[in-house]
């Protein structure tokens, strides 16, 4: 029988393990400072829950589960796909973690202290067409902020990028826009009705370049005259506050552009207090896809790599009214675990010594010793010390083979003389010397 | 719009989160002292992976996970369900975390270096009915060590089981036993090819009693004679070495049988040295339900809780042969995460303190002290210490409101003679008392 996975899907060895919790661990520890707390939602979901808030396309990529038992015979089997799916599946795997946390504020709003805080980190599946770095399954690491409106929390979420990236050891840019002041360029250009085609296109201006957007801009439905309309908002140009000030002229009046200008001059007041160590931008030709977005917008690009956005998030004033819970406006952020391990590794920036296990093996020489390494090997562990004792009296060459491919600093010998001066003879397999211990001098020596 | 979760899957809340994390925290610091290795497997396996492997009942448990595409024109739909759903579903949600394991090794079979002991926390899915303390979705943890026959890795688990419960405080009793053993009495009653119905009938002794599994072993095909054959088991008395002296004599010449009483013997022999905190006794009528358990077999009750096992686990001689990788002896136990949480609840032995979020709150007194509150907490948060500004400049009753409800145990206030003075009002929560303290001093007394 051969032996695979599904296609997408990944198994994780050891030394993957490790450089994936290192990445996890440090985002963990960023959110707890900030004070996030953690939930977890189940991975199952009823799909009425999840269709509709992804898009047409989004609802082709939920993973749809087979309901159990004899249901079959109401269905008619002759359709499409599409309209058969949702009769035999009740409930889908997570396409996200946004959608559910949504669901859990509704669900929960009596339990939780507003303005509530929550961080996650779960997997989640799309049956995307797997490619480089786009998988069916993979982990995102959120933090949302709900229940208040102050730009305090976009600033926070700034700092959370500035901290994970500066512990990472990964130089990057964020990227900052508001949604309103997209808002206010399509009222600008006459075309207020017009604002998701134009967040589209400007939104692969990166990819395809500033021709292929006018281009795009025109197949969406935008006039010659409302294109050019949009060309002093590419030639913005100095610093943020000098964009910002030229486009206040620009809206001069526009309402909720002028509010998009304001709410960034402030965020951007509160950035120059802390001064992160990341470089922060306003980027007027950001867009972010997802339309629940109503304000801040942010992204993240690593210097060095080439690759796409390694955080991403934002401001949305109304995510919990599709549950029937209106105006609890939230923010928040969504670090890509697997893309930052790519970003890491291209760097390699990993620290050099993640993922040891065993810090000592003691090696098996027979019964006769065998009591003797098992109580000091308890004590070892007692001590939170990562302990092997080898378990099969094997030749000695196998054991220390097997030593070397695990990469235990320390081998223990233990033989008729060490078990009469109760002591050990350690080697230490990176230096090659061997010393004799007692049990205490080798459990200090390990514990730092 | 209602908001619900399927039937039998749970949201988890911070304070549950803290209360699961403590106990996966303990469960991993035992596995890591015991040097085990972290692995992970895709939630998503190939239906093929999965068939067949859980028995028939098992196969009717697996959640499938329907295609994608226009597949559905060459399926006959007139069929029995169980005919149809192979037909429909490529791949299904992981049923547990050994099957995966198994086919883990053989596929990495090149890059694991043997003996290999990995451990794995992760969720896995049944579509049981759901009841109280049986969930869809749950987790297990999972050990276990592969490529070794020694029993020293038996009783390491038994070493790991009493370590984790030690911590954990929770006063509980290991049975042991061997499925040689079982296969021994098997022969000596004449019934060698109904060793699975044995087991399934002894397994039940604990739940029917003696009677009705006399009644079923009937049903199972056993003979009166065979039936009455089985009394010296039942009534095997004294420590674990007089039962075993007993059964040994019973045995007399039966090689399996025989064998068995070795390996116990010499299990027993280890667990003597070692000495564990928990109750250890060889129970000859435990069986465990899956039947590629072949040596050793363990399963952990909870003392004063009328509550399931809450560990179980053995040694499997054949496991990867299914796979195509013959000859590969393992050994290993799982936790059941959701058990214990029931038990740490009924006895209220989780730590009092787990959960606590911020540790510091800035009170909001408006735009003016803001730029001082957002220096001294970036400061803060850079030193580990959970802080939150609180982010809106609201009345005074709802933000200590809040901070109450978050059980912040220290609440901090900034006004003009602070910022003046550089530095901070602090107000204790749980005594009340309010003192000044520079920001140093405040980071010191929060890191102790």
């Amino acid at each position: 029988m051969k032996c695979s996975i599904p296609k997408g899907t990944r198994d994780f060895l050891p030394a993957e393990m490790a450089r994936r919790n290192y990445i996890f661990d440090t985002i963990r520890e960023v959110f707890k400072a900030f004070a996030f707390e953690p939930i977890e939602t189940p991975s199952l979901e009823n799909l009425s829950t999840l269709m509709g808030k992804y898009g047409e396309e989004g609802d082709k990529l939920l993973f749809k589960v087979l309901n159990s038992g004899n249901f079959m015979e109401d269905v008619d089997f002759t359709q499409d796909y599409h309209k058969v799916a949702p009769r035999i599946c009740d409930r889908g795997l997570r396409y996200d973690l946004t959608v559910p946390f949504a669901r859990f504020v509704v669900q929960h709003r009596d339990q939780i202290t507003f303005p509530f805080r929550r961080y996650q980190l779960q997997p989640v599946w799309r049956a995307d067409r797997p490619q480089k770095g786009r998988y069916r399954e993979f982990y995102q690491c959120d933090a949302d902020m709900i229940g208040s409106t102050s730009l305090l929390n976009e600033l926070e979420l700034v700092q959370m990028i500035d901290a994970v990236f500066q512990k990472l050891g990964i130089e990057v840019t964020v990227k900052i826009n508001n949604r309103k002041v997209l808002a206010g360029i399509a009222d600008l250009i006459g075309a207020p009705d017009k604002l998701v085609d134009i967040t589209v296109a400007i939104d692969k201006l990166d990819k395809i370049g500033i021709d292929n957007v006018r281009a795009e801009l025109s197949e969406r439905g935008l006039n010659q005259e409302q294109i050019t309309a949009l060309n002093p908002v590419f030639e913005l140009s100095g610093s943020a506050n000098d964009k910002l000030q030229q486009l206040e002229v620009l809206f001069n009046g526009n309402a909720v552009g002028t509010k998009g200008v304001e709410e960034l001059k402030e965020l951007f007041g509160y950035i120059d207090l802390v001064q992160p160590a990341c470089h922060v931008e306003l980027d007027l030709t950001l867009a972010r896809g997802l339309n629940y977005y109503t304000g801040a917008i942010f992204e993240v690009k690593a210097h060095n790599v080439s690759i796409g956005s390694i955080c991403g998030g934002g401001r949305y004033d109304n995510l919990t009214g599709i549950f029937g819970m209106p105006d609890v406006s939230g923010v928040g952020i969504s670090f890509g675990a697997d893309r930052i391990y790519d970003v890491l590794t291209e760097l390699d920036k990993f620290p050099p010594d993640l993922g040891q296990s065993a810090q000592v093996l003691f090696i098996n020489f027979g019964a006769e010793s065998m009591p003797y390494c098992i109580k000091c090997a308890a004590r070892l562990r007692s001590l939170g010390i990562s302990t092997l004792v080898y378990p099969d009296n094997a030749k000695m060459k196998k054991q220390m083979d097997f030593a070397n491919r695990s990469r235990v600093p320390y081998v223990v010998f233990v033989g008729e003389n060490e078990i009469a001066a109760q002591n050990l003879t350690v080697k230490d397999m990176a230096t090659g010397t061997q010393n004799t211990f007692t049990l205490d001098e080798l459990a200090d020596r390990l514990k730092h």
